[in-house]
Parts: structure tokens; C-alpha cells; sequence
């Protein structure tokens, strides 16, 4: 059978989303905001300034009515910037088919509030069963997958049956989906990995070497495992591929958008500069904000995140909180996480 | 106090050491096996093969005189190849001081039994208190540490005595020592990176992309853990400096010998040749046959360790080698690893 798939959100994620299935034979409907873009996409099969190598597929379809692209679509896939996530989630809402499977592949925070976009989900979109929602995450960059280079992902849902409906969906030769029932924790990581590789970034752009590099990202996941704890997520996950595996992605790639925003600082140039030349949303800047607020509700202690959020929005300089973190670690690093030591000192 | 320290072994990490604590004023004497080598390092301050961008300081004296270096000593390194450290400790017995504090640095297992280092300290230093004993390991390439590029390290030992004991003696503002009791699972996390990294050379060197090396990666800590686990290690350490940190350090570095060994190998380069072009030791390659024994010893599933060594030792190429691991993996990510998973799908 032919399904027929809406993808929301034409940047570079949601175009190679788009172009997997249809490269599995699927009908897919893709919203684009600018009209110029529904028209390069459909008259030229190209979306040059998100996935500029990638000639796309004859059964995409680009459009910019919304409740065109979402008629009677048994599968949603949002990939919408964080920042546009509320608004399109309110647009959506009137036209969303009630028996439809819905997943996000959104990294990032409701910057106003710290919410996640699982919950602006449930909240925006309170009608839809919420068993239907499901969450995309791990690593992934559209240029590699676009390209068919081979790629491993999560989806994670409350309900196996949705995790597994997306499974069917999107898995191919090259792209494999594992199943997970821990939304807190898939969503945690890969958003808070992005603010890690603004921090890596700083360290690079610095001339800090590989020694210091590992350092500052072992102690970035244990700042989202420290946190996904506290907020209900499950140990494992940080250590999987949503976790760790999105970590190390996003942190050693030249693909990423976040680590060269933060070598662009480190090397000292201006935040608005950066954003500027960069062209695309760099999620981890809006992702501090939000992460910040949370590690202020939950008071759960966040060295990394606070440093960049002093960097980007205090006028911290990159150097001294990458010196600052460097230094920072406690002496044990056994009695840094408090749980779960089963292990003590001999003598 | 000015420290008198003993450093056995001259290759690039052990040199590195004690440049060091010679910046730390202290008298190092390096005990290195060849007369040439120790000749030029006393004579022209360098130790080329190894370190050659580093003037040495003065305060290192190298000698081919193991008793002479050993005299006295109340803190001794032992930075050998696992391929010569049986020998070397039955070298080192009768000139050991009853008082000396003896650490390794030494990533490896022995080739014959698959026993750890500080398992061989032990048995072949039989008469000296084991609670002197001390591991030095974590993300620290030689290259960065021995030009004072920030590093961390982990130290572990039985006690915690011994471990500050060499925390105080290795300090620096850009060298620093997080003490760890967890001696089995520092040592594993040190050695079994080295596998992994081979494996990622060779997805490298095949042209796979950022997503599969960081999922590969993802399950190489899954298995290292796995094993760790086993053997009684703790959890907690994998997620630390010797072990994420340590794999991120090995598998994403240019410094990595063992990551550009597995690069050459995918390209389709012999081992034969690739050992020799590199002209130095290669820890993956022995650490596979060590890791192989204790997998078979033990029951534990370890599919990367289990494929390089086909690769290695028996003409698997690497190419199916990394197909196989990328498309091995369970559908269900979180039934994995089976201990602590405290989360169910809610329907």
C-alpha cells in the first residue's frame, strides 16, 4: 500500500525525512512557508540552500497550504525550527486527522517556558490521543542521510505500537530506527547535546586540543543524564543513541551546525554575526535559554549550560568559561553523580 | 621536597609523564631500553621517534639502567607496551623499594591469559602491597599533554591513599587527576577503546559518514560496558573520563594510532603493512586478541570485538565487517542491555 506521509518543515532534516520516503515508494506532502521554496522544490527538484547536493525524489511534493498537505495523512512528521513549533502546532490543530500518528524531529526548548516539544504537543494538539505521538531523535545529519550514507535513529513514544508505526515507516537498508518508551529522556538529549557543541565549538575555536575536547563532552553528558534523572528519564537512554551517540555526532562533525557557531565565538567573533553568516537556525542558542530555565526550576546544577548561557547572553568571554569548566570538575569523579555508586575505596 | 620519580618506558606517553613532573620540579629518571635513545634524550633533549616537536627538560635523565632508575624510588610509572610489561615487572622485582607507590598507564591486556595490567602487577609483583598499586588512564594524547594542553585524567586505585598520593604528584594547572576506585573498570574502558577505534577507522576509511561512526561508536560503549559489568566494574565509570571520554579521544582524533590503523585497514591496506608503516605499537590490535579471550572466557556478547578480530586474524574484510555491526543491532534499543531499565511502554 502507498502511504501517504506529511512532512512539515522543508530545512534540511524534513527534506531528507521527505526524501527517504519517497525513496520507499511513499506520496509525500511537504510544507514549505515560502512560496519560492514550494516552487524550487517542485519546478527544479532542488532545496539548494538546506541540501544543496541532493536532487530530490519525483514523488515530494512541496506546498504551502497547510491543510492541503495534511488531508487525510495517517503520518505527520513535524520538523519545524523550536522557535516555530508553538504556532505551527496551532495551525496544524483544525486540520490533523484524528487517527493520525504524529512525530516530532524537533531539537530544542519552548524558549518562554522550558517546555519540551512533546509537551507543546500535548498541550497544542489536547484533542489528538497523545498515544499517538511519537518523538525522532539521535544521529542524524540530513546531508549523510539524504545521501543514503548509512544512519541509526530512535523514535520514541509512550506507545509501542506508535514507536513502531513510525518504525515501518521509515526504516530502510540505510536507515534504522530502534524503539524506545522514554520520551523525557530522547528529547533531553538531543536537545541539550546542541548547547554541549556550542561549548565544544568555544574549545576548538580556542586551540584546546582532543584531550580537553573529550573532557568537556564527558562532562556534558553527565549534565543530561544529571537532568533527565531528575525530570523522569530513564539512565540508559544517555547512554545510547540518543544520547551519547547524538553527542558524539554533533560535537566531532563538520555537519554541525552548533559546533561551528561555537568555533566561530571561540575564535571571537560576535554572537549576531555568527547567526548572521550562518543562514540557518542554530538551535543551541535558543536551547540554552530554555535549558537555563529549567536547570533554575529544577535546581539541578548545570556548569556547561550556565557557561554558555554567561557566554551568549551575560558577555562572559568563551575563554574564561572554557577555562572555568576545564578546572571546575570535583576531585572524586566517583562521587560526582550520587547515585548508583556500588564501589567504594578499599583502604 | 624535591620527588625523585622512576618512569619506565620512553615512548610517547611515559616521556610525556615526565616532562611533566620535571615541569613540577621534580628529578625524573626515564629508564628507556635502547642506548641510541637514551643518548639522544640526554644529549640533544629530544626524543624524536616519539615526541619530536618537544624539547625535553632538564630535569629528565634517561637511562638503559633499570636498578639505577628504580634506586630509591618512592613513586614509580610504568608506561610500557602490554606486549613487554610481563617482562618488565620481572625486571623491576628486585629492584622495586618495598615503599614504592607503582602506577601503570599501560592500555592493554596480556596476549596469552587476557589478564589486565594490574593483574600482572600483582602476580608478578607478588611480595609488594597491592594497595600501592595505581592505574593511570583517560583521554590524554601524548602530543597535547607534553605541549601543556589542558588534560584530565583519571587515577584509580584500591586505595584511596595511593591514588592522592599520585593525584599530588601529577598535578598541574593543565594536567589534572580525578581518583577512581574502580580499578577494573578504568582499565577495561582504557583497553577495549582502543577495539573500537579500530572498528571506526575502518568505517572511515570506507567512506561511512558521521551518523554510522557515531553509532558505532554508541555500541562500542554499550559492549564495553556490557563486559565491564561483568567483571565487576561499575557503571558509573563507563560514563566517565576513562571511558566515553577516553572512546571520544581515541576514535575522533588524528593523535589516535589506533583509529589510523583501522583508517588504513578499511582503505584496504594489509595489517602486515599498516603495523610497519606506522612503526609503532598499535594497543587495538593486541588488546582484540585479549578482549576476544575474555569474551569467550566469559559468556559476554561483544560483536565489534568479535568482528575486528575476524578482520584481524582471520581475512574477514572490513567492509562486511561494518555492515554486519551497522545492521545488527535489536529492534528494541532499550531491551539491550537488560539491567535497569525501570521504564515501560504505557501501552
Amino acid at each position: 500500500m502507498t502511504q501517504e506521509v506529511a512532512v512539515i518543515g522543508a530545512g534540511s532534516f524534513g527534506t531528507a525525512l521527505a526524501q527517504v520516503l519517497a525513496d520507499k515508494g511513499c506520496l509525500v506532502d511537504l510544507y514549505a512557508r515560502r512560496e519560492e521554496q514550494v516552487r524550487e522544490i517542485n519546478e527544479n527538484r532542488t532545496n539548494s540552500r538546506y541540501l544543496p547536493d541532493v536532487m530530490l525524489h519525483a514523488g515530494i511534493r512541496a506546498s504551502s497550504d497547510l491543510q492541503a498537505v495534511l488531508r487525510g495523512k495517517r503520518f505527520v512528521l513535524l520538523v519545524m525550527p523550536s522557535s516555530a513549533f508553538r504556532d505551527t502546532l496551532q495551525a496544524i490543530r483544525p486540520h490533523l486527522d484524528p487517527q493520525a500518528y504524529v512525530a516530532h524531529a524537533t531539537k530544542g526548548f519552548d524558549i518562554e517556558t522550558g517546555q519540551r516539544m512533546s509537551e507543546l504537543m500535548e498541550e497544542e494538539l489536547y484533542e489528538h490521543d497523545r498515544l499517538k505521538f511519537a518523538v525522532l531523535t539521535g544521529p542524524s545529519h540530513a546531508e549523510e542521510l539524504s545521501l543514503r550514507i548509512p544512519t541509526t535513529v530512535v523514535v520514541a513514544s509512550r506507545a509501542r505500537e506508535t514507536a513502531e508505526a513510525f518504525q515501518d515507516l521509515l526504516m530502510t537498508s540505510y536507515f534504522r530506527l530502534y524503539t524506545n518508551p522514554d520520551v523525557v529522556g530522547t528529547e533531553l538529549g538531543g536537545s541539550l547535546k546542541n548547547i554541549i557543541a556550542l561549548g565544544v565549538g568555544f574549545a576548538d575555536g580556542l586551540g584546546f586540543g582532543d584531550n580537553a575536547k573529550a573532557a568537556l563532552m564527558t562532562r556534558g553528558l553527565t549534565e543530561i543524564t544529571r537532568l533527565g534523572l531528575q525530570l523522569g528519564a530513564a539512565q540508559l537512554t544517555f547512554g545510547g543513541l540518543s544520547g551519547v551517540g547524538d553527542l558524539i555526532a554533533t560535537c566531532t562533525s563538520k555537519h554541525s551546525r552548533n559546533w561551528r557557531a561555537g568555533f566561530a565565538l571561540g575564535q571571537g567573533k560576535s554572537l549576531d554575526h555568527v547567526l548572521h553568516e550562518m543562514g540557518m537556525v542554530v538551535e543551541g542558542v535558543r536551547a540554552t535559554k530554555g535549558a537555563y530555565k529549567i536547570a533554575q526550576q529544577t535546581g539541578v546544577d548545570m556548569p556547561i549550560t550556565t557557561a554558555i548561557y554567561q557566554v551568549l547572553f551575560e558577555g562572559k568571554s568563551p575563554k574564561t568559561a572554557v577555562e572555568d569548566l576545564m578546572g571546575r570538575r570535583r576531585i572524586h569523579e566517583m562521587e560526582e553523580v550520587a547515585e548508583a555508586i556500588s564501589m567504594d575505596w578499599e583502604q
